[in-house]
C-alpha cells in the first residue's frame, strides 16, 4: 500500500502555527511568554466559582439538573439572561427580534461557534473575507475546510471601508463574488492588533455587503467575533453590528463568557438569523448535543448573582493596569522606530518594526529574543494566505494577558534589547 | 435572489430524528418517557462533585489552573490516569504502546470525538459500515458529511461476523471497497439493542478488515464506541479491540466519563494510532483548542480520590435494579409475541414485535402509546439508510436510564396495554 488513511480535511489540517510556540513555552520554563493568549491568572475567580458550585450543588433540586444532560440549544435561563444583557449593551429597549433568546445558541466556547457556523455556510472553494491581519485560529478553521481567504486592509480604527469596497469590486470583476460567503470581523480590541471597528464602519460594511449580494446570488453575512468586547478598560462600549438598523438578518454575532470570566469554564454563544440558526443547531447536535450543563449553570448563577459583573469590573481595572505597564515598558525599552498600537481593551499590543527587520520564526530577531528568554507571536502568523498580496514580515503581537506584572516589564525590556541588537 | 445561504453540509444536516421526541416530552409533562437516553437522576453525584469542586477550588494553586485554558490534548494527569486504568481494564500489565497517554486525546464528551475522528478520515462519498441497528446520532454525523452507510447484521451477541464477511465481499464485488474507511461498532451494551460484541468477534472482525485492506488500498479501521462499557451490572468485562494482538494500529477507541459519572460534566476521550492522532488533535484545535479545564480537573480528582470508582459501583447496582424492574414489568405486561433483548449493562432494552405491528412515528401503536402517555424510540430511527435492504419497522428501544422506578413499571404497563390494543 498505501494511500493516505486521511480525508481531504485531515490532509489539509496543518499543525497550528501556534503549537510550536506553546512547545517552546513548555520546554523552556525560564522563558517569559508574551505570546500566549492566556488570561490573567491572579484574577481568575477561584473563590467565586467555588461559592457558585457550592450553592448550585447544595440541593438536589438545582444540583441534579446541573449534572444531567441538557438540550442542544443550551440552558433556557442562560439564553434568556444573555439575550437581555446583550440587548442592554446594544442600547435596545423592549422587544427586538434580533435580540431574542430564540436566535441564541450556547456553545463550548465561542471558537466552537465559529467552527459550526463556518460548516453551516461554507463549502470548500468558497471565499471568506478577513481583516489583514486577523485571528489565526479562525484562519486554521478556514484552511482545514479548503475555504479561501481574501484580506481587507486594517486601519487603527479597524476595518478599512475603502479596502472592503476595493476588495468587493475586485471579486466582482474576477467573477468570484459567487464564492464569497462571509466577512469575518474581530470587531473589539482585535486579536492581534487591538484595534476596534467603529459602529459607523460596521454600518458602512453591512451596506456594502448588501450592495454586492446581487452579484453573489446569495446573502453575504457579517460574522462579528466579539470575543474581547467586555474587556474594555473604561466606559464607551461600541454597539454591535446587530444594532445597525435594517441589517440584523445579515449579522452573525459570536460572544463568550470564557475570557471575561474564566477560560477554564468554557461557555460561548452565537446569535444568528434563520436559516443559519436551525442549521447550526443541528450541527451542534452532531458535535456534542449540547454544552456541558454544569458549566452553563455556573455561568447562569454568576450572571444572576451579580458576581459576574463584579468580577468583570475588577478584571477591567486589572487589564488596564497591565496594559499601562506594557505601554510604559515599551516607551522605555523599544527604539523609537517601532510603531506600537496601544489598545483600549483586550489583551494585545501590536508592534510594527522598520520594514527591514523581520520578526518571523526563523528571523535573527526571533532567535535573539529566544536567547534573551522572551517570546512573542510573529505577526506573519496572523495574516491569511492571500494570493493578491504578500504578507508583512515585520510585526509582532504582544500579550499582557497571561504574564504577571513583573514579567511584562522584564519581558519588554528583554525584547527591547533583542530589537536594538538587530537594528 | 436567492440561492441557499447554506453549505452542502448545512443543506444535508437534517433535523435529528430524536428532536421531535424531545419536543413531545417537553410539551407533554404527563408523558412517561422511556425514549430519552438520559441517565439516572437520583444517583447523580451531586454531593461528590460539590466536594470535589470545593477541594479543587480550595487553593489558588489548584484552583487557578482549573479555571485557565489548558492544552488542546487535555490535562496530562487525566490522560495518564485514563490510560492506566484503561490498560488495567484490558488486562495489560507493563508498558504497551496502544495504551500510552501519547495516543489519548480528551474531548467534550465522546460524541465530539466521534465527530472529529470522522472528519479526519472520511470524505463525502466514503462508506462507513455500521451495525444494523446502531446509534442514531452517529448516523446523523455521517449523513451530514455526505458519507454513505452500509449495514452489518446483528446477533444477540453483537456484530455478525458472517454478515461482515458477506458485506465486505459484496463491497469488493461492486468495486466499492476503495470507499470503505471504517467499521463503527458500539461494542458494549449497544445503543439501541443492549447487545455486547464478544472479544472473539472483535478479533475476527479485525482480521477480516485487514484481509480486505488490500482491495481498499488504505487502512480500514475499527472504530469501537465503548460509551456504555463501564455500566455493566456485574463482573465480567470484555476486553476492548485494542487488546487484540497485532491489530492495535487499526483500532480507534472512543470512551467517556459522562455516562458513568455525570452527564452534565461532559468529558470523553479517544485512543487512536498515528497518523490519526495528530490529525484529530489538529482538528480539535480548530473546534475549541481544548475541553473545558474545569471539567477535566473535576474528573481527574474524582478518579484520584476513589470517588469515581465508588460512585460507579453504586451506579451499576442502581441500573441493574432498574433493568430488573423493566424486565419484570415486560414479563408481566407485554404479550408473549414480543421478543425482548434483556441487557447485562447499559441503559436499553430492545423489543421486537410481530412483523405486522409497525412501531414508527405514524403507526397506530405509536399513537396509542401517546394516548396512554408513554413514549418509546421507534426502532426504525436506529437503522442506517442502506440501499441494499429495507428497514425493519416493528421494533422499539426502551430506556430505563432516566425514568424513576415507578415510571418504569407504570410506563411498561401502559405500553403493554397499547401493544395489546393493536395486536
Amino acid at each position: 500500500m498505501k494511500r493516505s488513511a486521511l480525508s481531504a480535511m485531515g490532509r489539509r489540517s496543518a499543525a497550528p502555527p501556534i503549537s510550536w510556540l506553546m512547545e517552546l513555552t513548555l520546554t523552556r520554563p525560564q522563558l517569559i511568554s508574551l505570546a500566549a493568549g492566556f488570561t490573567d491568572n491572579a484574577s481568575l475567580p477561584v473563590s467565586e466559582v467555588r461559592a457558585l458550585a457550592r450553592d448550585l450543588l447544595g440541593t438536589t433540586k438545582t444540583g441534579q439538573p446541573a449534572l444531567q444532560y441538557g438540550t442542544t440549544l443550551g440552558d433556557p435561563a442562560l439564553r434568556q439572561c444573555t439575550a437581555s444583557s446583550f440587548a442592554l449593551m446594544d442600547g435596545v429597549l423592549g422587544r427586538h427580534p434580533a435580540y431574542s433568546p430564540g436566535r441564541l445558541l450556547i456553545t463550548h466556547g465561542s471558537q466552537q461557534f465559529l467552527y459550526m457556523l463556518t460548516e453551516a455556510i461554507c463549502d470548500p472553494g468558497d471565499i471568506v473575507m478577513v481583516e489583514d491581519p486577523t485571528y489565526f485560529v479562525y484562519l486554521s478553521i478556514l484552511q482545514s475546510h479548503g475555504i479561501e481567504t481574501r484580506s481587507v486592509s486594517m486601519e487603527r480604527d479597524g476595518l478599512s471601508i475603502v479596502g472592503l469596497e476595493r476588495r468587493l469590486k475586485e471579486l466582482k470583476r474576477t467573477g468570484d463574488l459567487k464564492r464569497v460567503k462571509l466577512l469575518y470581523l474581530v470587531s473589539y480590541f482585535q486579536n492581534p492588533t487591538g484595534a476596534t471597528t467603529s459602529f459607523a464602519k460596521k454600518r458602512a460594511a453591512l451596506k456594502l455587503l448588501r450592495q454586492y449580494e446581487r452579484g453573489a446570488g446569495h446573502p453575504i453575512y457579517l460574522l462579528e467575533d466579539a470575543a474581547y468586547r467586555e474587556l474594555r478598560f473604561s466606559r464607551g462600549d461600541v454597539h454591535s453590528a446587530l444594532a445597525v438598523r435594517g441589517h440584523a438578518d445579515r449579522v452573525i454575532y459570536s460572544g463568550t463568557y470564557s475570557k471575561p470570566f474564566a477560560t477554564g469554564v468554557r461557555v460561548g454563544f452565537g446569535i444568528l438569523p434563520e436559516p443559519l440558526f436551525s442549521t447550526t443547531l443541528r450541527i451542534k447536535g452532531n458535535h456534542d448535543f449540547g454544552t456541558a450543563n454544569f458549566l452553563q449553570r455556573i455561568i447562569t448563577r454568576a450572571l444572576q448573582s451579580g458576581r459576574y459583573e463584579k468580577h468583570l469590573s475588577a478584571l477591567r481595572k486589572r487589564y488596564a493596569h497591565k496594559a499601562r505597564l506594557m505601554h510604559d515598558a515599551i516607551t522605555k525599552h523599544f527604539p523609537r522606530e517601532v510603531e506600537c498600537w496601544e489598545p483600549t481593551g483586550g489583551l494585545y499590543f501590536w508592534a510594527r518594526l522598520p520594514r527591514k527587520i523581520q520578526t518571523g520564526p526563523k528571523s535573527k530577531l526571533f532567535q535573539r529574543a529566544l536567547e534573551n528568554k522572551v517570546l512573542y507571536v510573529p505577526g506573519e502568523l496572523c495574516y491569511a494566505d492571500d494570493p493578491t498580496r504578500s504578507k508583512p514580515r515585520n510585526e509582532m503581537r504582544l500579550s499582557f494577558g497571561g504574564a504577571p506584572d513583573a514579567d511584562i516589564t522584564e519581558g519588554i525590556a528583554r525584547l527591547g534589547k533583542a530589537i536594538k541588537s538587530v537594528m
